[in-house]
């Protein structure tokens, strides 16, 4: 018997009360029963959104949704600012490319972020750009951005939106989508929404909806109008949806909601902290200049073999971490503090690394790393 | 305690053990693990379709499936032919236009299909036309459509595909991919594969891929080229997989596989005639010229509420049916014998349509319409 433990920043562990759930019998989705649950799940988003706007769900994963929050607002030939300093930026430059979106780039190195003085003086050198698109969390090196920042520039442009994935980063790091005037914050269901993956979601201001009037790209599956409709005249959506995540996700927000979204925050605050010292104590480093609270990258100590380390990780523990993407490969492994995690998911990780640090034959003080981590977690 | 049942055309029932594969702990998707899983799925699916070639899953409903069918192979400006005798042909069109793919229609009444003829007309006309969108069962009307003889014609002609949403008849009406010349037949989870909704599939032969290299019409999540690379290269998806579904997915194809795809084929079809006998037994009328086997639409009859006749059966027996989309609303309603289903769902849906009809004051015979089914059961 291997006793597993999945540590990555999506999917994420599933609660025995989310997975009963989901594995409740099926019921049809154009009935009184559905639309209630449909309703109380998408009002409930909007407490994890902090929104009073409205917050859509999809059957698809993340990328469906940023995909969505780009032809539902732009047109051909736009302009788009995209910060990119990971995977998951580049990806907002991709599907603007696909759709001839002309993509202004902000390149930053993995694992920093851009000043928001940048963002400014993009957006007043070309003012005719028509929306910023950043990440909260960048899951590919752990860095948290500054939206609120970012939104304190765009607000006061009306010709301009403010676009945040946060598919690794709701839930773990804050976001006050109304206060922090974020135009569409997208996410997905295998992260803190503690769900399997199926769900994608994107809380949309009435700004947005302006976009949409004049955004001539094509869609028919991502069509938030049809969807906004749907929900708000039906609780229902267009196509149909993923039942038994769905009824999952209804599940899954009640446990949020009874813990409390800033209790959540402060939680994932807490494990990231712990983490975050017991890398520190063992003498790693980490990569990002702006930890975010969802996942920690570490960069491999010189010497050691960061595909050997994970694979050891997984192999002899039975502690799945994320390794490193593109460049960074073998480089950095990922720690997630995120989602349905406490105490103990920290001290494993800990424990894990420092085991197979040594094991590797690092120097490195066994259990330095833990009682660090510990001196936190009792706090 | 109001026992359920559930007899709508999508979703369908899931068995325990699909639910409880569902319910399993959540597994990372970028593993060994789950790439023997997909590539399990992704083998045993064209058991399903008949086909050697590619079957590809993504996270969304059957609509996306469609969506995708249309954007990797079409160009702006384009011509289809789409049959359209329901509902769901008529997607396949508002798709196309949506995309600016210029769409000739050959429009049918509800519950008929095209003759053969009539499409061999229409390509002889305009041999320009690029593709033939058509449903294997309109789940609207539950009419079969003449496939096979579709192939037929298509076949000989190297610019036009033959593009079949096979969404509530995959597994219910027999559909051979590839002996039929069928380039691409689209499909859901939720209806004949006894899933939750959530998956859409779409098996793609080598004609169809010459088409995805012209293909000028914008894509991201749903890009067939960059799926088919991932699977065969990876056994992965590019974009998150909805897990726990593809999971599920596995349980549910082991099970159709140790019934045999015929025999799974086979029951439908007694199930289906079983339906059909007992409905005519109680002087009530089919809708469809063509019946297919895995839905049943049968006509209200004169002086019966339609609406009214779908809630007592909801709300007095607990059986949901569905009832009749757009002009048909009130005027049909629809038994499902698709997916889980066997002998006893057919008794209880005849048995709670007589029963309801005589609490409606309708002159029907109770226990005769159950009589008539039972006979072909039986056998």
């Amino acid at each position: 018997m291997k006793k597993e433990y999945l540590l990555t920043p999506g999917p994420t562990p599933v609660p025995d009360a989310v997975r009963l759930a989901e594995a409740q019998p099926i019921i049809h989705h154009r009935t009184a029963e559905h639309a209630e649950i449909f309703r109380r799940v998408s009002e409930n988003l909007k407490l994890i959104f902090k929104t009073k706007n409205v917050v859509l769900t999809f059957a698809s994963s993340g990328t469906g949704a940023m995909e969505g929050a780009i032809i539902n607002t732009l047109s051909q030939g736009d302009k788009a600012l995209v910060i990119r300093g990971g995977k998951f930026g580049e990806r907002w430059a991709e599907i603007c490319e696909v759709y001839g979106v002309r993509v202004i780039p902000v390149d930053v190195e993995w694992g920093d972020t851009a000043k928001p003085q940048v963002i400014e003086d993009c957006l007043n050198k070309e003012p005719d750009i028509k929306a910023v698109f950043t990440t909260l969390c960048e899951t590919s090196t752990g860095t948290l951005s500054p939206i609120k920042e970012y939104g304190e520039i765009i607000k006061k442009r009306d010709n301009t939106l403010l676009v945040v994935d946060a598919i690794s980063g709701l839930g773990a790091c804050d976001i006050e989508v109304d206060n922090w005037n974020v135009d569409i914050c997208v996410s997905g269901s295998q992260k803190g929404l503690m769900l399997p993956p199926g769900l994608a979601f994107a809380s949309v201001n009435e700004k947005t909806w302006k976009f949409a009037e004049t955004s001539n790209l094509p869609k028919y599956y991502f069509d938030w109008k049809k969807a906004k409709k749907s929900l708000e005249t039906k609780g229902q959506t267009p196509y149909t949806p993923a039942i038994s995540l769905v009824i999952a996700l209804d599940q899954s927000l009640k446990m949020l909601k009874e813990e409390g979204i800033d209790n959540v925050l402060k939680r994932h605050n807490r494990l990231a902290d712990a983490t975050r010292a017991g890398i520190k104590a063992l003498g790693l480093e980490l990569l990002s200049k702006y930890p975010a609270n969802a996942v920690t990258a570490v960069k491999v100590p010189d010497g050691i073999d960061g595909l050997e380390l994970k694979k050891i990780l997984d192999n002899k523990y039975g502690v799945k971490v994320a390794g490193g993407q593109a460049h960074l490969k073998g480089k950095i492994f990922r720690i997630a503090h995120l989602g349905y995690m406490g105490t103990f998911d920290i001290i494993t990780a800990i424990s894990a690394v420092e085991m197979t640090l040594k094991d590797m034959g690092h120097p490195v003080e066994i259990g330095k790393g833990v009682k660090s981590a510990e001196e936190i977690l009792r706090g």
